[in-house]
């Protein structure tokens, strides 16, 4: 668990949460959310009402909303996806964001605690990452941990945290082929850990409880075109850790996984599931080794500069797996183009630390 | 906790030990080590008689057994240092080695039962590894768990496990720097998890408690030269370990780390080890970038062709930082020719299972 001493940055912290349906799960939820402003993305018919339990400070966006706001460019947000959260990141003037799903309820911990997932997130983004080197005792700047003999002491500082990757007990987040197989299997482990994804190394991002710094990664976190109208579905949030990893090894910026849990109380239809993601079953095949072999050049500094070459490389090197890359490789572009409408001060890199781009 | 029907392997696994002292903590892993054979090496004074408990099926080296065995040979296995350790390795005949040191004791788990280090060792050897991409719920293999959502599944056979890393609750492993500014530290995180070391990621091996397939990557688990004569200590498993590392990456093999946890009984002395370290803790600043940029020819299929051309880039690279890395590099290949000298068999290679060596 988080120390007590966890600021709470409710002022520099906004709750994103995609929905298409009222959000009686903030009832539960009301002792750790009730302080932070949340911002609702509403998917689907934006005539449908969405009830917010009472008390909660909130925005709310439908579809509607996103067009009359973005324009044209609207088109680089997805439709009938969960995707769609990331215009609430767009949106958001805060420091810090958190996004959770509808269907994921408050955990308890092994003594039978509730978790307070959203304190382990922002004490998982204020301390340090060690992408550079593995610290075997997990995260060193926990209390009660440290590095391990043989750890480089030039290494010890870390580097600035840009993502707080959380993970569920319960349903745990699997694809279409094994909720088939495994239709009963729960997660029922707490393990007790929260690290570093190494330098160098891709993994699964999952957009059902997350956390990042949006000053350092913000830009990089769209959740690409899924849903209605594209031919893929639940690669939403994989697409956005692929980049975000990418880019924060370039920018030198960590990435972090492991607590908190949150309890997933739904698995979704492995039927439904596996018509959306039976193309990226197979894309996956080519997108992991374009995404584990791309490298960015020097010059790009900024998270901006980093994704528009990733458009670019993507446009280059997967449109032969499928037209639909070049697509996406147009909206990373339009995406960026509306985050820089809608967030003046653009520049990414004025706000890293000292030395965090290099 | 490792399954109930977890093979023993009591005809193919060597329990190693180094030791200067009566083996008494063998009593506390009586029911756990009685089945197995253990190869003792005494180090220090070899007229001083070690008292091994009743019961155990044992063989013991001391400096003078060494010596007669190897001839000149001999002056690759440390002395005055539990770097001497790996000369158990190499006389070893069996597949499997467990190595443990003679303050371990055996640890509970949070339930109060006590764990069987062994049994766990050989169910994270006997299960395959999966270094190529990362997995948000930890080892897919274990019950209850699998591979999440975005795992590519052409990755999902995984590789050959060589080496499995055990942890330490109480005393965790320290440098001589962190042992002086933190005396009370102690670990009682008891992380239930077993992952897997990404490749192209290095990472602090140490030789406590420490399992690894002998026919896999035997002859990179050289412990290098420390203690007597030598200017650096403690450096023993990290060598091994950044070789094996190293040479696992490139023979698609695979490094696990996590459970099972021993109970860690006895702090070295800091100042001691300060002695033994201070070289070693800047010496780290540049061995560790050499091996995070080391990469061994498509030529090397075997692990003493890997480990012989490690010696060549030892010899040519970390010379310039100090003569030790020359006299290391030269004793790297005369413990490859101890080791063929005593396993005629010797190509490892052929061992390997199909497709293991790419």
């Amino acid at each position: 668990m988080a120390a007590p001493s966890t600021p709470l940055l409710k002022d520099e912290l906004d709750i994103v949460i995609p929905t298409i349906r009222n959000l009686d799960f903030l009832e539960m939820w009301r002792p750790f959310f009730e302080q932070y402003h949340l911002i609702i993305v509403q998917d689907g018919d934006p005539s449908k009402v969405i009830k917010v339990p009472e008390g909660f400070d909130y925005e709310l966006y439908n579809r509607n909303d996103i067009n009359r706001i973005l324009g044209p460019k609207a088109s680089c947000i997805s439709f009938k996806d969960s995707a769609c959260r990331c215009f609430g990141y767009m949106v958001s003037k805060k420091k810090y964001i958190y996004t959770i799903d509808d269907d994921c309820f408050v955990a308890k911990d092994p003594s039978g605690k509730d978790i307070n997932a959203l304190q382990q997130h922002i004490e998982n983004l204020l301390s340090p990452s060690t992408p550079l080197f593995f610290n075997t005792l997990y995260d060193p700047y926990r209390e009660g941990a440290d590095f391990v003999r043989g750890y480089p002491f030039s290494l010890r500082e870390g580097v600035p945290t840009a993502v707080s990757h959380g993970l569920w007990l319960n349903i745990p987040d699997y694809d279409a082929p094994t909720q088939l197989v495994k239709p009963r299997e729960r997660n029922t482990r707490y393990v007790d850990a929260v690290m570093t994804i190494p330098k160098g190394t891709i993994f699964p991002m999952c957009g059902m409880n997350l956390g990042f710094n949006r000053d350092l990664i913000g830009p990089a976190m769209y959740f690409g075109l899924m849903g209605d109208g594209q031919p893929i579905g639940r690669y939403d949030d994989m697409w956005a850790g692929w980049c975000t990893k990418v880019i924060c090894d370039h920018l030198n910026l960590g990435v972090k996984t492991g607590l908190p849990y949150i309890w997933h109380s739904k698995a979704s239809n492995p039927f439904v599931n596996l018509k959306k993601e039976y193309k990226g079953i197979y894309w996956q095949e080519e997108i992991i080794p374009f995404f584990q072999a791309v490298t960015l050049p020097k010059e790009c500094t900024t998270v901006q500069q980093c994704y528009l070459e990733l458009a670019k490389q993507v446009k280059a090197k997967l449109s032969a797996t499928d037209p639909y890359f070049t697509k996406l490789a147009d909206a990373m572009v339009t995406w960026i183009e509306a985050w820089d409408e809608l967030n003046p001060t653009g520049d990414v890199a004025a706000k890293l630390p000292n030395g965090a781009a290099k």
